[in-house]
């Protein structure tokens, strides 16, 4: 399930390569969410060779690029593709399949192959719209709207430097002198991201303390701003409050819809169809209730259809209505997916991890997504594939965060401060689908998250326990526990036990790693293949395949949860499954160690057989075009291997109950190993493997249990397979994903282990031409509106002249449109020739030095000049030239910058994007591909 | 317990400060690792007056200030007073009384009251010396056996910036040219901070990752390299995992010392006297043990002497000894604590915090602090004090963390790596305080640690699996349990009771707040007052009134753990005691929901004195001078209130069974309010209220009573507790303990909402002098030595010229002054007017310059030049003059800073340090008082 195909390595030209230098107005302002702007960039024609792969990760973070570059291959155009997700589209799966290419911008000499040639192309198009005209045009029509409805909000972007600035500098503070310039900047400082953009956080936040501060002093003036200060106070709490009661309630729906699904392809109660088999049997009074011994209310299909229940054509009959129903399940799921929410496929915890490190996909988590995946999830799961709900519940829990994040405008309009709520919004959606609230909460601080405050801390607590809360009123399991697999056992485990367990860790973990190497693998064909053109036939395929294979296999034929609940289960006497025909005798009453019976060692092979095919399954499933986590298939293969372990060993111990290891630890007439905790071991162990996630697992593991003594089994286990898989692959499924689909993540797990400096990643490098640079008092604003139709960069770092190139601040392209535009239209006497100002303190001489400059206009009847020292950034983050990347790194990551100025000895040198950064990284990967393996 | 006396107010001037300029040369170079040295400033005589309030904030972290100063009250001298711990000192409790002040340094103008006034001295004398003579000579003596310790190590601070510069700028390398230079600058390198210095991470970090490289470089050439590497890569794993183990067996041995001190106070064990009451019993085959049922091995005191053990004799007997042992406890635990290791009292964990967010205190974890905290503890515990051992223990773990550390290099040798080992060691030490390896995972992260990256949560995670594994294996408990008090039941509890569990959650918050104050208050009291003049008399009279009001009562008298333990257990219908005395009849067999006998009445009655007395003797108790821990003395007594709330609840219900709340959960022979676990609510509610964990706390109580089904209620009361908390006091009893005791930590959890910039907060302010300052081409070698002989600050900004001060880089004093005593030694011709080059690119026509400057020295026959390049760092962090506070405060706790640099235009305008941030936050604070209470 492809986002967009974002790679960040060098890829070859793409085939319409040549048109990147004619300007096209394809059209096309559609106001879908979902739709996808690619940028196309012009690649050196150096390495790869794959047709249609294209190069475009897509990270408008202010790079900054000289519009004529005699010697790189620089393409300033901006190549848009727009593929639209409309339904019956021909395009469902080709996200990557990049066919209309928009070229806009000025020409540009794509020449030499020299230098890094890695460049980004910034979408300037704003908010939600995708139109495509000429830039200017579209800017200006799009934004007029967009500033009317900012135009009242809190304060502009000049008052975060109207401080009381007691340093004694030499800036004077205009004020709020001219009103419409406050208005207008208004306009500016609203921080509205484009869709595919990188988020700046330290900007982000500095605009909520500022609105927060704004609405202090509000708060001090009129009863009513105490009221709204009030409200905002607690908006935070109430936010997280009822993002958990949406996703509870959701949660309730889903699992009771997936029941009642999978209980379709069974039969129908007779009583009342929107029963499930469960509430049916318990309606009529039948308090057993098992696949054998069916309750009076509940009519198999066979039954239905007048056959009886037993004989081989019945059997048949339910084979093909099982392998018919999956298939209708798929189909629907699959068709959902594809007509109305492309988004909805794959478990999303992949790009929740991206948006959550603050990239901005719209629609992602929109209202759509939301419906179409909580409905699709119940339909694949109940087509019996091998995949869980508990994955895409926490990207529906994520999407009710986004809906209701909207109604508190604190949150929905400060992308920085909506990813605190999304946290916590994920820790409540691994809340609801385990009923396991601390596991949620620990999920999101290690797995999910990014940027994880204390005060994000106890919003996601908060958060995770309402909505906990919340399913247990809905109690969609009917047993009152919020527990899935609750172990009834409380037997102890002895430290001799641990042997076996680092060995299931090591198997889950070797599972991990392979299954992580198998479904990329799987994935990149899918993705770059052929098989991605065919994304329904391929669920189908998986769906029919899995139906025939699953059938005859009762563990493979059962629902997946109530497979790992088995196998967590501890035998009694009482027990009459296959799985515990033990050969009791009078001594051992109560202990499950006894001589297998036959029944023991069938069960062992039909596992062993469904340990396989689940295995195999999951790498195909994975991936596949409808909503799929891979929760629940993981613990279910791990659980195999655990329980297959240990009765092994249990055999084992009561056939040497006086040899060596098992005397310390095993008597006569008591248990000795029990093979449902090897199981509950071992499913956390392939969890880790997979997941690659340590204490999140742990908790999750025992609130999914409650078998809170085994409590360091699970931790040996978890850290066991962790070890191994990280020695095996680089990350966790979720991160080869990422960086399988090329989504411009930091991962803040890695260690950067090279001796690079600021200087070797930053633009422009040796040979490249200049920043292009604003200069505090020396340009017009022609000079200004050349220079932003020969680029489109996202942003201009302010230098203090020409010829001293002193980093003054940094100016975003938006900004710096806008204020002209609406200079051009609003100000009086504003013309091309009127001097730009990007400081209040005028330099004495720059006028006349310019003029000298010039040479062209007099000095006197000179037109009022524009001061825009409002829309710069005073403040930018620099490094120094020599600073070392890790530091760099650290800033990015711990700061979340978008974009960090280099300088030396106070002048600018140069620029570092977050891409810039990305593709340093995977440079170095790349020739480097000795990593850190035992650090 | 305090450290230190750190006031961040503006104190007034220490009754010695006439003698500021004089330049003593007191020497007293003990190797006690305890001794504490002060630094005292000359503080203006502006506020306060409460004479002997040392107003030092101790915090040398590179603040620049001039040697003459017309305005500001800068006292450049450095005043130092040294305490040593010695045995029968009388300066025990008198960290902050300085008496001896030995100045040392150059006079300075001590004027004008302008400015403000708060200024850092900055200790250079290295390791863990702490010799006090002319700074120079004891830098070079110390520094040059230091030199010959690391001068085998790891590279050099110049190679940092050895890099392959392929940015192509205009720096030569000049490689290991000059072997002495390396030499020389690898004695530089090494980052070893002195006693009361904040670390600086970045710089750490980057030591280490150099450290790194470079043994990955030798790995590639000999074959002793790649068994280095190796080791080196599993010493992070290796290290933590010695650190569990000592951990364990340490709380091992005082877990079963402490029973069996306590025991020792009722009586002995005949038959082997290292026996606990316990294990006595046990040994004499008596399957019950209980206080009023003796086993035939135990003698009680009253016995040995012959005494009947029944009578009012007895009982008086009994009483008596009772407070004699506890006062020789206690007796023993002051003068241990006293004479050997000072650091050893109060819980540890205010200075843990402080340690890991990055200040240095040298010996709080040492040998001797972790042998006396041992013993200290146990003795503390048996003499009945209303103390835990909980808290102490984390401390202790962290003693094994920081004594392990020193036998890796990697972590012993670089103080952020160190911090990060120190972090997995305080998970450790609650995870064998309380059998919960989870919460102790979760409490460093959450409330102890500071810079936690994912890899510490992994080695935390494993240090505290360890730890736990190791203690199960002590066993010291003897039930096979880590779970200390292990609820039985598994009753469910109803939506309902979300009620009162939000009560507890209120009472416990309001319990929390009050005892902050209180306890602040008498802590105040007692650091500033005469009270703190006579520790040990106030630790008998505390323990006096302690025995003497506790024995009465059974409740109070009967171990703290045990108390809980007996209010968190459920009633059966076979117990007998007190607090189960339930008018049983036949049809409720089982249930705690019956009438209540006359018992109950009497234990609600004892429970409620009780709880009035441990609230009030903890508040007296917490913070005198033994070993103490408030993690029991909270859970008691929210377990009282809790366990009080829950029986009234209950016999409400009991009658009003058919009214309206209750008939909704309570059915008639059904239990229907379980008080035991209306007590672990609040003690939980309590706990939090005190401290402010959320997170932790919940996996705390989780883990320690194994009722995972009650997370939910554990989750609202911890939150609820929490919230009330806030509201009343700002931070918990660590954060306000820290604040009292004037600790260098800057919390990540407040918020900061203030608009100031950073030129409101830098140094030099307006109508200060300039900065000292270090021109890139200009000065001599004597120049450098006037600079560093006027001045006492730690590190010094090179700038390009004395007209552009375009900043360059940072030069520490302490690598400055050891490269200049090395060139003066060992390099020929380096004489006082050799010009120094902090550059290696010589600017033309500088040299003339500085010659028509200085007009002495002709410009053949020079004297060769020294080259300081390399000791240079060039990258430096700065921000501009406008950068908000709340964007600077932000990069101070996210990368570990200790100073940056603040410029404008790329001209160095000033320096912000820790402290100046930390003091500007507190003076915010004391101007408005009206925090964030609601955001």
């Amino acid at each position: 399930c492809y986002l967009h195909s974002m790679s960040l390595s060098s890829g070859p030209p793409p085939p319409n390569s040549q048109s990147s230098n004619a300007v096209a107005t394809e059209d096309s302002s559609s106001k879908e969410t979902d739709a996808l702007v690619h940028f196309l960039r012009g690649a050196p024609p150096t390495s790869g060779a794959s047709q249609g792969q294209l190069d475009s990760l897509h990270q408008p973070s202010g790079a900054i690029h000289p519009a004529s570059l005699p010697v790189t291959s620089l393409v300033s155009g901006v190549n848009r593709n727009q593929h639209q997700s409309k339904p019956g589209g021909g395009n469902y799966s080709a996200f990557s399949e990049a066919s209309s290419t928009a070229v806009a911008g000025a020409p540009a000499a794509s020449g030499g192959p020299l230098g890094a040639s890695d460049e980004e192309m910034i979408d300037l198009t704003p908010g939600q719209d995708n139109p495509f005209r000429d830039p200017f045009g579209a800017q200006s029509a799009a934004l007029s709207q967009h500033r009317r409805e900012t135009a009242t909000a809190m304060g502009n972007l000049g008052g975060g430097r109207r401080r009381s600035s007691s340093g004694g500098d030499d800036f004077v503070d205009l004020g709020g002198a001219n009103p419409i310039d406050a208005n207008e900047a208004a306009g500016l400082a609203e921080g509205h991201y484009n869709d595919f953009e990188t988020i700046d956080w330290l900007k982000d936040i500095g605009r909520h303390r500022k609105r927060h501060r704004e609405i202090l002093r509000r708060m001090k003036l009129s009863c009513r701003g105490k009221l709204v200060s009030l409200f905002d106070s607690f908006s935070g709490w109430l936010c997280v409050g009822l993002i958990a009661v949406a996703a509870g309630l959701v949660a309730g729906v889903v699992d009771i819809g997936t029941t009642w699904m999978s209980d379709l392809r069974d039969g129908i109660c007779a009583e009342a169809f929107w029963f499930n088999k469960e509430q049916c049997c318990w309606s009529s009074n039948d308090t057993t209730f098992d696949d054998e011994q069916a309750c009076r209310q509940w009519y198999t299909w066979a039954e239905l259809v007048g056959d009886s229940n037993k004989d081989f054509g019945a059997y048949i009959f339910k084979y093909l209505l099982y392998i018919l129903w999956s298939l209708l399940f798929a189909l629907l799921a699959a068709l959902l997916v594809k007509v109305f929410a492309p988004y909805a496929c794959g478990s999303g915890i992949p790009e929740m991890k991206t948006i959550l490190s603050g990239f901005v996909i719209r629609g992602y988590l929109g209202k759509w997504t939301l419906l179409i995946k909580s409905v699709g999830i119940m339909l694949a799961v109940s087509a019996g594939l091998n995949l869980g709900k508990e994955g895409p519940m926490v990207h529906m829990a994520a999407c009710c965060g986004n809906i209701i994040a909207y109604l508190f405008p604190k949150y929905g309009r400060n992308e920085a401060k909506k990813r605190e709520v999304l946290s916590a919004a994920a820790a409540a959606g691994v809340s609801i689908a385990f009923g396991a609230p601390l596991g949620g909460v620990l999920f999101s601080l290690e797995e999910a998250s990014y940027y994880f405050p204390l005060k994000t801390l106890w919003r996601s607590f908060f958060c995770s326990m309402v909505a906990a809360s919340v399913l247990k009123l809905v109690n969609p399991f009917g047993n009152d526990h919020l527990v899935l697999f609750y172990v009834e056992y409380r037997s102890t485990w002895s430290v001799i036990e641990i042997g076996p367990f680092i060995l299931l860790g090591v198997i889950g973990g070797l599972f991990g790693a392979g299954f992580i190497r198998a479904n990329v693998w799987i994935c990149r064909i899918r993705k770059f293949g052929r098989l991605g053109r065919f994304p329904i036939a391929e669920v189908m395929l998986v769906t029919l395949v899995t139906a025939l294979l699953a059938f005859p296999n009762t563990y493979t034929r059962m629902n997946t949860s109530r497979l790992i609940k088995l196998l967590f289960s501890k035998c009694g006497p009482e027990d009459e499954a296959e799985l515990c025909d033990y050969k009791w005798n009078s001594t051992n009453d109560y202990s499950g160690s006894a001589p297998a019976g036959p029944g023991i060692y069938s069960a062992m092979w039909k596992l062993m057989l469904a340990y396989l095919f689940k295995m195999v399954a999951t790498v195909f499933t994975f991936g596949i075009k409808v909503p799929s986590g891979l929760f629940i298939p993981s613990l279910a293969v791990g659980a195999i291997a655990g329980r297959v372990l240990g009765n092994v060993l249990e055999q084992v111990a009561v056939s040497r109950m006086d040899s060596f290891p098992f005397r310390l630890f095993c008597r006569a007439g008591q248990p000795c190993i029990n093979s449902g905790l090897y199981a509950m071991i071992g499913a956390a162990a392939a969890l880790g493997g997979v997941t690659r996630m340590t204490l999140s697992l742990v908790a999750i593991m025992l609130e999914l249990t409650g078998g809170l003594q085994y409590i360091v089994p699970l931790m040996i286990a978890a850290m066991t397979s962790k070890w191994v898989g990280d020695r095996l692959t680089k990350g966790g499924i979720y991160e080869e994903h990422i960086r399988l689909n090329g989504y411009p993540y930091l991962d803040n797990k890695e260690e950067f282990a090279h001796t690079t400096i600021a200087a070797d990643v930053m633009h422009p490098r040796r040979g490249e031409a200049q920043l292009q640079l604003l200069y505090q008092d020396s340009m017009n604003v022609e000079d200004l509106e050349t220079l932003m139709a020969a680029s489109d960069v996202n942003g201009y770092p302010v230098v203090v002249s020409r010829d001293s190139h002193y980093l003054l601040g940094f100016v975003t392209r938006r900004d710096l449109m806008l204020a002209l535009e609406f200079a051009r239209k609003n100000e009086d006497g504003i013309v091309g020739d009127s001097l730009v100002y990007f400081t209040e303190h005028l330099v004495a001489g720059a006028v006349a030095a310019r003029h000298t400059d010039a040479g062209a206009s007099s000095t006197d009847g000179q037109p009022p000049a524009l001061k825009l020292r409002r829309i710069v950034d005073l403040s930018p983050i620099t490094v120094t030239d020599q600073t070392p990347m890790e530091v760099v790194l650290e800033m990015f990551r711990k700061l979340g910058l978008r974009q960090t100025l280099v300088t030396h000895n106070g002048r600018l040198l140069g620029l570092i994007t977050k891409k810039d950064v990305l593709r340093h990284i995977e440079y170095l990967h790349s020739i480097d591909p000795h990593n850190l393996i035992f650090s």
